[in-house]
């Protein structure tokens, strides 16, 4: 069917290999004013006429036709029917999927430091950090075509596990199309109410809050330009999570592996979008020729082959590298969202990796795994932004708060320091609030 | 010398209190667009022409004529020379506090979780988390009258803590006068080079590196509006930290203190700027007005009487609430950035506390002690993010990378879920990655 492709190629050792690289990896940067005055307009008028605005957006982009915002709430039996209408297989699923995220977030939640903690000196004064989870959380979930239900698991449960008592959904519905599976997610996630309202009117309803609709401390979830434009725009007045980029996966290969497994994981990043990029990394041009060939093999087979197509062509590429050695140097230098090491030994790599989102070990670690149900969680920092940021966890839904009890003795001490820094800085008020507390 | 002058009260047992309360919280956004503009016209130079639009703007802002960038470098023997060059008394109060600093940042490091982590699965599977400092960190310290060597401990020690091997200031000096205190404290806190160039311009070369400043991976610490302009617009690119508000104390007392410390610990946030807040909540009307009474005691004492006579007449509240409990609700609403608990058990109180910065307890614990040298970090969330975001950490300077090694056993109780998921989203490609690996 698919007109056969051949997947750009680079070599690490040709002249400007590193700048060809960096300039494949960006994407021109997506400021475009006509989504930024429209999203600035939605906001001002839901965070003004609250529930009619809310009202008036979801009827006008959604064609959803109620006269208050409540008709506009799924109701929790709505979301338990959803589950109990599901297959027994989709059921099972499902559940295996939800059970293993919790349990590998609860370990998160341990090991992570997510706990309060707290330490005394010898003269009495006591110092730490008390923890505590956020109150109330936002989760968008993008609707039509792009609605998936493990993101709904993967955005909730962490919350949840942190101790957040409030997950408040919103999912447009266009046309009143409800997806079972979404829903049914929301349940067994545990989310607590789910407006059928999306775009930058549910970011902003969710951000200021409508006289029936809560606002929350923290935005997190998916959603197209317009959503990430009012994400970035309300940030401050609630917290977000990072503004996603294109997916992107790169492959460290030996040569040991199956191509059709290699070449399926580079479709499978592919099929997202257009804009996806796939990326192979290996010393073996005869195993490259050979994912080369199972890609043209296999591409015909796939369901979203032109999306794939359009990926493979726009963004992939298949890259020769010295060895192994200089293939996690370039890993580095590419901090990729999904990092697979197909290897035989593929620790001895991963020990290299200091810049990726999720590491996927040995051949049998497809990506789709991870995506779905290995645990740990998708949503991964894109873009490069894996030098700097981490998978959202547990840790993205409870804040410190830094605890200080200075005793009597430890204000003689620390008194006198603070007093000589704060005159060396020209604040004499917080001088004289140390100095007061000195003894005479 | 000054006015006598009266603070503003409330009284929680008000009818319309809680509106009047948020309302008198809120600034007027910021949102100058002169300034916009102009930071995108120097990041534009910056990230085009590098090190000579570097030269011409710190020419043009901060008045020095050199001819190469690498001229704008301050050898780290100057930065000791600063050190050696203090008084006795200075060198041991910059020593106290950077070692105190590092002490509770260390004990941080260790119980807030910033550590790798991984747990076995019967079937073989392994899961968990990969923990690395991020690679280079650059620290922004402003120039002139607000140039803070407490900011510079603040900022640069966690990232040392954390492991960051590359920490580089930008510190503007106007005219070319330096402030041995500030560059005493880089000494101290290990940084590893400094330029003496800010604003705008200072962001841009940090984010996207020119030929003799390195790009950074995230960008931290404080600056006017022109620079917390550059860092909105170079997140994505880099990390940073929050974007500052004014500073605020909320002080919860319960009659029982000595009004003349409460008066100089609201002192101490007033004299910051005009903008700063100050609030004491308090059931004992009578200890509310001998504070009022010591306020007006206490100015005309203060070198900085005008700043704080500012902020005290814009910003500042005295509310007298029902009783202490009242008053944590209410805290918990203003989620302040330095909550102060004056009181006979502030334990007891502190406890009800599930949104501030850093919570400051009993009469001897004044805010400026925490500034200084208490340990905890300085650099706490303002205008109400504490609600979602936490004091600056070592968990700032580190990210995460999730592992997953899926053993040929867990492929297929995984791969059948995972395909099973992939087909109810639509992503054939997932579920194929999937099923190539199970066993026929």
């Amino acid at each position: 069917m698919s007109a056969q492709i051949k997947v750009k190629r680079l070599n690490s050792q040709d002249a400007g290999f590193k700048e060809t690289l960096l300039s494949s990896l960006s994407l021109p940067m997506a400021d475009d004013e006509a989504i930024e005055a429209a999203v600035a307009k939605i906001l001002l008028a839901v965070k003004e006429n609250g529930d009619s605005a809310v009202l008036d957006f979801t009827k006008q982009f959604d064609r959803l036709n109620v006269t208050s915002v409540s008709e506009l709430e799924i109701p929790k039996k709505d979301l338990e029917q959803a589950y109990k209408s599901l297959s027994a297989e989709q059921k099972n699923a499902l559940d295996v999927a939800a059970q293993r995220v919790r349990a590998y977030h609860e370990k998160q939640k341990i090991e992570a430091g997510c706990h309060s903690w707290e330490y005394e000196e010898a003269d009495g004064t006591r110092l730490g950090q008390k923890v505590t989870p956020l109150d109330r959380v936002g989760i968008y979930v993008p609707g039509g075509k792009a609605a998936y239900p493990s993101s709904v698991l993967m955005n909730a449960i962490p919350a949840k596990v942190a101790g957040v008592e409030q997950v408040i959904m919103v999912v447009p519905t266009p046309d009143g199309a409800r997806n079972p599976l979404v829903l049914a997610a929301a349940y067994l996630a545990g989310v607590d109410r789910v407006f059928t309202i999306g775009g930058a009117q549910a970011v902003g309803a969710l951000a200021y809050g409508t006289k029936t609709i809560p606002s929350v401390d923290k935005i997190v979830g998916p959603g197209n330009a317009y959503v990430a434009a009012a994400k970035r725009r309300v940030f401050g007045i609630v917290g977000i999570d990072m503004i996603a980029g294109p997916s992107e996966i790169l492959v460290l290969c030996d040569g040991s592996s199956n191509p059709d497994w290699i070449a399926m994981d580079l479709f499978s990043q592919a099929e997202h979008d257009e804009q996806a990029q796939s990326i192979l990394l290996c010393p073996d041009a005869a195993f490259i020729e050979q994912v080369q060939a199972s890609i043209n093999k296999l591409l015909p087979e796939m369901p979203r082959a032109k999306v794939i197509e359009a990926s493979l062509t726009n963004r992939a590429l298949l890259i020769q590298v010295k060895d192994m050695s200089e293939a996690c140097e370039i890993a580095n230098a590419i901090a990729a969202e999904h990092l697979e090491i197909c290897a035989a030994d593929p620790r001895k790599w991963a020990e290299k990796i200091r810049h990726a989102g999720a590491i996927f070990m040995g051949n049998y670690t497809s990506e789709s795994l991870g995506d779905y149900c290995a645990g740990p969680n998708h949503v991964l920092p894109t873009a490069r932004t894996a030098r700097f940021s981490s998978p959202l966890g547990v840790y993205d839904f409870i804040k410190r708060s830094s605890m200080i009890e200075v005793s009597e003795a430890g204000a003689q001490t620390l008194g006198s320091v603070a007093s000589t820094l704060a005159h060396g800085e020209g604040l004499q008020a917080h001088a004289r609030a140390a100095e007061m507390r000195l003894k005479k």
